[in-house]
């Protein structure tokens, strides 16, 4: 080991990103327990208290919008649980880091420099500055968007439902749907044993609010807020790939779901259509299934969504996965490659060689992390590899989409759920940087090549 | 689209990856073709001649040394087919730029310094010069080593099969194990219906073979023509992952598999160990099974025989995956981004920022491959999404493990595995450059932020 004394940098010259990395990991666990605490209250349960794992497995299924459940909201939680349930959903969905800053506000302590850092890393922000106002702006256009889903879904739910009841529900999964959370509270009754209604009018409204929740709040902002002549390079990669991976999921499910015995098999070719739309958009994150029941996916289309909830949404939105933003950089890192440029380009972009890097040491984490969950509960469980890597991968993408192994885990096996559900949620590399040991870095070493594939 | 006058670069200056990428291909489909022919003349076949997919995919399997065979060598092949067959695994595992090196020579053609630097390239010595006198110095190495394998294994089998048969199977077995082909003469007799004899003398000949194979002609080069002090990053890198990985499946396949049902289950202690410690050297890439039957490996067996597949062994070796070379380097990246390093390092040494992004453009570009193979193999067989997995990535790393799928492929899976095995020897990405549009870089744009994860 050589120093090379002319490259030494003083640490503190860099910002260590430790602080932001620990305070994120430190802020959702703090969040998960009053969650955890608060659903174990005695009247949160329908006929009896939830168990201490009820109540964590719930919380943090709902605080990182998964929507995997180990009970069944409308018949074991009483209406101030369901509330409960909706309050951590609302949480969890619009981003701890918001309330956070408007906990501070409220305590009157001004927003520092470095909080406002952490902010705008979470967020995916990438121009510090006018937070507070940002946020408000993000939360009025939140509710705004929640509210006028609830309009429409009460107005279609009422005469099914009766108008009170269509109430809560239609608020409730408005604000499931826009958050791309996929808890329900159809699952359970007699006339949907597969969870929400699937008739083409509640899935084009929930889709809707699904595929708006996954855009993430950086597009929102620049398609809400202020329409421009040329959109930034995000936005543009975003909705490129946002709409290529719905395109392609909907176009694969619609091939191979139609099959006999795979959940299309039945419906009209407009059905099948508007189904495999629905559950497409659906599988990058939110959720809820049009397909019921789900476990007569073929294994062609089990690959798809595994694929499909890997990959994910945009970053800073409401869902989980590597995010459209790392699958977009690879992609490009392919191609650059391939034709032998220098660095990836983009619409008359280039990117920093330090994206790159960041994109496969996220898609490394994530192989490695959900590949060993996989394993875990495999060994522990009498379960299929795909039904087991499945589950894994939802619970990671923070996504719920389930072949029904989440209700049958031991407790061991609920537990590495609710990490893969905690890990997806502070995204892939949250929690490596807030647990590695940062060390400023003082000598730089002499480059070596080394082989690679 | 902006020019920025001040970065344009002459192409001429750069030296152009594509005609060598595109000569490998070339180069192999050429011998698939000549393997191909050869195979389907009538005297090759024991009792019928070979049809020609038959044909086509022993050339290919033979010449990617995986070992996925649709037909049994012992009994389809005539001895004239079955010396056929070791010949192109010989070809197909030293490597056919050594072939065609030698090949030049005999010709009487100077080496030009393009091919120079495209052997160097694909055989994985970064510092060109003396290439011919390499190429001398690495054939007789392999040429003593599996000499010696193969008197060892005649020693053993010869009470077994008789000094005559034994000769025969001790010559091929040593090369398929040290070319880590993993075609067997033994599936397909009566007395052993499940592959190679797997008692323990048998596994530790075949296991050094296929370790040494594994480790590729740059260490191998290394390790066996002069001890140094201090061996290169290289082989520091891919000792160190290959004993780890050796270790992992080892341990993990003694944890699982002995359990009631699995292949370990009634063996005993030493067995078991001994068993596990060959079937993870075998898995990396070599496609000998100790676990005999192999189906009976657990989903958790599985799924860690698919990682280390996918992995699988060093650059420049008999084996493919994505190379030892590329995950060390995305694990380095992964701890220097959680570090906060501004580059990736390793034993006193700094990585490339370009070997970085081809570590991730080959992980991006294998899982995509195997994935879309293995949905195209779903949606045209009655296959479980592991079973078609197992054998897509055992094709792709070329190592030749089945779960019994390749026999019940129809035509198009045939064709589909032919193509992984084909892309898979090839590297991840030479047929990717070889195929794409190459470009001078003539502009370079300006650099903008892109969120991911
Ligand atoms: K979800
Ligand atoms: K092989």
């Amino acid at each position: 080991m050589r120093l090379s004394p002319r490259s030494s940098v003083r640490s503190s010259y860099r910002p260590r990103p430790m602080p932001a990395a620990l305070r994120l990991v430190i802020g959702l666990a703090i969040l998960v327990t009053v969650g955890t605490l608060t659903l174990m209250l005695p009247w949160m349960g329908a006929q009896r208290p939830l168990t201490w794992n009820e109540a964590l497995f719930t919380a943090v299924s709902a605080l990182s919008v998964t929507g995997l459940s180990i009970i069944t909201p409308v018949s074991d939680l009483s209406l101030a649980g369901q509330i409960v349930l909706l309050l951590l959903i609302q949480i969890g969905g619009v981003g701890f880091m918001v309330m956070a800053v408007i906990v501070f506000q409220l305590l009157g302590r001004r927003i520092t420099l470095t909080d406002r850092l952490a902010l705008t890393d979470s967020m995916g922000l990438l121009v510090p500055g006018a937070i507070v106002q940002l946020v408000r702006r993000v939360l009025l256009t939140v509710l705004l968007i929640e509210t006028i889903g609830a309009a429409l879904l009460w107005i279609h739910w009422r005469d099914m439902l009766g108008p009170e009841r269509a109430l809560l529900y239609a608020i409730f999964h408005s604000v499931s749907a826009f958050c791309n959370a996929g808890f329900d509270l159809f699952s359970g009754l007699p006339q949907h044993p597969y969870g929400i209604p699937n008739d083409s009018t509640s899935l084009a409204i929930l889709g809707t609010l699904i595929f708006l929740g996954g855009l993430g709040i950086p597009v929102l902002a620049e398609l809400l807020t202020f329409w421009r002549i040329r959109f930034s390079l995000h936005t543009r990669i975003t909705l490129t790939v946002v709409l290529t991976l719905v395109s392609i999921g909907a176009g694969g499910l619609f091939l191979t779901e139609q099959q006999p015995g795979h959940p299309l098999a039945n419906e009209s070719l407009e059905r099948q259509i508007a189904l495999a739309l629905f559950q497409s958009i659906s599988t990058r994150t939110a959720g809820f299934s049009a397909f019921q029941p789900l476990d007569e996916l073929s294994p062609a289309g089990r690959l798809l969504t595994i694929v499909l909830m890997f990959i994910g949404c945009a970053p800073a939105s409401m869902g989980g996965g590597i995010t459209t933003g790392t699958f977009a950089v690879l992609m490009l890192a392919v191609g650059a490659y391939a034709r032998g440029l220098a660095s990836p380009q983009i619409g008359g972009r280039t990117l920093a060689p330090q994206t790159v890097r960041k994109a496969a040491a996220i898609l490394t984490v994530s192989l490695l992390v959900v590949l060993t969950a996989t394993w875990l509960i495999l060994i522990t469980h009498e379960a299929s590899l795909d039904d087991a890597l499945f589950e894994v991968v939802s619970a990671f993408a923070t996504c719920g989409l389930s072949l029904q192994l989440t209700g049958e885990l031991n407790l061991f096996g609920q537990l590495v759920i609710c990490v893969m559900m905690f890990w997806g949620r502070l995204g892939a590399l949250t929690l490596v940087v807030a647990l590695a040991h940062q060390r400023p870095q003082l000598v730089t070493y002499p480059e070596e090549q080394v082989l690679i594939g």
